[in-house]
């Protein structure tokens, strides 16, 4: 078989191997506690649903403009615009099957073969994949663990740009960190983005997860809308990931090539799931409140039972579903210095199944601190407390 | 603005154009007839509906295998096995969002840049875009007309191979022509694929769209399957164009490298409506059968209504949804040698929208004759008939 060269340069989510081998586990009879999804076990807002199927019922079920449609184009840039205090119109935004696929046309947009990309990691493992698959190079920076947040670390990002530097990927509010930028930093990444004629994929996945205070968002920053593509997404905020929708929102020059992008490799996104998605934005928001009243009493009960066991510390976000706990101390209590050595330990020991740091990017030289990481969007409150409580018995012992 | 290197290379769907001028048109208070989509203005059937709505209420909104679901992949194997006379098996198969994601994520997987690619032209233009845009060669075939067919060209696919031919690209039943390969040019094709040591991408999006007979495939031919990756959708069938499902269907190595590419582009696709397909799949067919009959009567009516105008011929394909009429004689008639203004002058004067040649590929050098492309996927019969009289008053005067 003859596959072409470029393949040997894309690269997956190790993720995917975590929870097969949670399943694989389950499927012998044993108890398994989820931390390990990114997804979320709870339903779509009925807004969404009947939206959607109103939309079969009216012959909805057609192609529909490569662009996705435009009363949704239109509400998308009005919630962004509103919630980013920022202008947005309708041809601002380009609606696409899901967050991800963002990543990707952003990327064959605006970077050429040899650019350099500065990414961070620990982060979403596909940029640095789609970095590389695409014949860049993925530059990675890093971020210093505070109290009650963790701060990018400018020291690496100010070492990782040179003449080829060309692109900057931000994460925020961060998956797997949990990490939001404060006004400060937005600042100085702008400065430097200015000072280096960069442009931005701001992934704003989780902007809209958040439990108290307001998001704000880069693009806030002078100058910044201008050089700046938005990865936006129905699917956390309406607990929509099988849906598979979400959009861009740049600038018109940018948004009309991912168009174009769109042309040539789906076509367009789901008809009437855009419609759903209209319904949602426009309709009760009740149901949105309550998936992120339910989100939050779970973050509280991970981060207690977390935080209650000896050698693990761990910061609230205040923003999306994840906690990245520091577990230096409790793998030298244990003993154990590989970071798969420990995860399987601990699966097999207690049924607790999560991330860790090396699912989130290739590690770094001289890291001093070890993580891991708990999504608690797939998991209830009662079985939160049931597994930690097992994990502390275990990581004390 | 920095737009990267590639997006020169990009192409698109030309045809697109002709919808909006169509629609211009039409919004100025003018009757249009539409023959230009490739769309299907009839409901999917309701075994589909209805089985996303229960994937739906059952809680299929979370993310699903980034390859589809078991069940699924299982039922387009044994689907494909049947019609195609050939074995394959849930691990041959690995669901896309819609038919074309197979187009692009074949090329990423098969060739590298410098690469020749044969493919049909006139065809889908998006083969054309898609190699170019990856850095390969896109060397176009064509096809002669028959009587009753056209055939394809093997002069001119001979004079395009060359040390550096890695792929070839066949679309059988053909977009726009109709035209269907006989045993004989699939025999032909196999021994030149064997020769030359290629590998194949067989776009059979109309397949299952066939009004009498049995379509066969190339991937029937003795070793071929070995070497051909099928393009398999949903969205003709079971008139399922907006909702975006359809399969890459072929060797294990190359499906296993396309269900990465999933995990990079797009994660998955929509998970309850895989469960809509499976139930589309595995339900009563009389719906189904349904649509194909009221496609069988539009294409007697088209065909009729296009043969009764003087200096117009078209055959009458047993598959897809288009014809492909030979209008040389009537653009002579009419004094017109450019394509575009011949189609403009048939919308204005009778409300007749139709795409031609120019949208399915760069014409060739010393092109013998004209043609331009009809679908009637998207428009009644008592219109066709309406519409094609007035046609016909405009073409004879």
């Amino acid at each position: 078989m003859r596959i072409a060269d470029r393949i040997a340069n894309l690269g997956t989510e190790t993720a995917f191997e975590v929870s097969a081998e949670a399943g694989a586990f389950a499927s012998e009879g044993n108890r398994v506690f989820p931390f390990h999804l990114g997804d979320i076990n709870l339903p779509t807002p009925s807004t969404v649903v009947d939206g959607a199927q109103k939309a079969i019922a009216d012959g909805k079920t057609g192609y529909c403009p490569n662009a996705g449609i435009p009363q949704l184009r239109e509400a998308v840039a009005r919630d962004v615009a509103l919630s980013h205090r920022t202008d947005y119109a309708a041809e601002n935004v380009v609606i696409q099957p899901g967050g991800k696929p963002t990543i990707g046309k952003f990327i064959l947009t605006m970077m050429n073969p040899g650019d350099e990309v500065l990414y961070p990691n620990p982060g979403y493992p596909i940029y640095e994949s789609q970095i590389e698959f695409n014949g860049g190079v993925a530059v990675p920076y890093g971020y210093v663990e505070g109290a009650e947040n963790f701060a990018i670390d400018f020291d690496s990002i100010e070492e990782g740009i040179t003449d080829r530097t060309s692109l900057l990927i931000l994460n925020d509010l961060q998956n797997p960190m949990g990490a939001e930028c404060s006004t400060e930093e937005h600042e100085r990444l702008a400065e430097l983005v200015l000072e280096h004629d960069l442009y931005v994929l701001a992934d704003e996945a989780y902007f809209d997860m958040r439990y108290s205070g307001r998001s704000t968002s880069f693009v806030e920053q002078p100058g910044m809308a201008e050089r700046t593509v938005l990865l936006y997404t129905f699917s956390k905020k309406f607990a929509m990931t099988g849906w598979r929708l979400g959009a861009s929102v740049g600038p018109k020059e940018i948004v009309d090539v991912i168009a174009k992008i769109n042309v040539n490799d789906e076509s367009c996104s789901n008809h009437f799931i855009q419609y759903g998605a209209l319904a949602g934005l426009q309709g009760d928001q009740r149901e949105v409140q309550a998936i992120l009243d339910t989100l939050e009493a779970r973050r509280d009960a991970t981060a207690a039972g977390l935080n209650a066991i000896e050698g693990i510390n761990t910061f609230v976000p205040n923003a999306t579903f994840y906690l990245f706990p520091n577990v230096t101390e409790l793998m030298e209590h244990k003993g154990m210095d590989d970071y798969e050595d420990f995860r399987r330990a601990a699966l097999h020991a207690t049924g607790v199944s999560f991330t860790s740091r090396v699912h989130f990017g290739r590690e770094l030289e001289d890291e001093p601190n070890r993580y891991i990481r708990l999504a608690y969007s797939g998991i209830g409150v009662s079985d939160i407390e049931e597994g930690l409580a097992l994990l502390k018995t275990w990581a004390e012992n």
